[in-house]
């Protein structure tokens, strides 16, 4: 089973680590389009207590719009997904859905834009190893 | 290469297609979570125009908190997404990511937990073309 995520795992808190993710995606270019506060949804809805978890939804236009260019149905995969997820109060988890793992999906035609947007995800991760 | 997305094509505008897609999944005990209007962004920022097209980030709450439960990455991949593309004016298109695209990608424990969402998204888009 191949991997489905670009992850590194941050001696950091939480909140913090949010922060410094935003600003690593912007450095790429991704724009943050949507925001999900997992443990809020779940605690409103079910009354449940998980851990400090959020999924930003990344977009980098350009990338968007080549990937829908070549095949529409891809949008069923965009944004791109990272999420942020407290293991601790000191050390935090970033994962974002690999794009290379849409090529598997959607065809070897995408694979172009998924290197791209593959490697700038790649590239904020590192930098937030590196702050 | 297996589907990722589960699909139908209406013979309805656009517009009146989102809202019975709101509609249909709220049936199946999905809210609508995150919303991009992919038109609406890509104009705004590249200038390009693209049919008419949203991503609607359904979740059923109790479901993600399953999937949740038994891999945590897999938020990697939530809400499950469903796009609706006007194809011209008259006609349609509805594609939902798969989940079971996830048990693929995320491991066979997830495979109850997909099933089940499955068949919801499934009973969405057949409840359309009942309509």
């Amino acid at each position: 089973m191949p991997g489905y995520t670009l992850a590194t795992t941050l001696d950091r808190p939480y909140a913090e680590t949010v922060d410094a993710v935003r600003g690593a995606l912007a450095e790429q270019g991704f724009g943050v389009l949507t925001e999900i506060d997992i443990r809020a949804t779940l605690a409103g809805k079910l009354g449940v207590d998980v851990a400090p978890q959020v999924i930003l939804g990344a977009c980098r236009p350009q990338l968007a719009h080549q990937a829908l260019e070549i095949e529409p149905a891809v949008a069923a995969m965009l944004p791109c997904n990272v999420v942020v997820r407290a293991l601790d109060d000191h050390t935090t988890r970033v994962e974002a859905f690999d794009p290379q793992a849409m090529v598997a999906m959607a065809g070897e035609a995408l694979a172009p834009v998924a290197t791209e947007a593959h490697s700038r995800l790649n590239a904020a991760l590192a930098a937030l190893n590196e702050e």
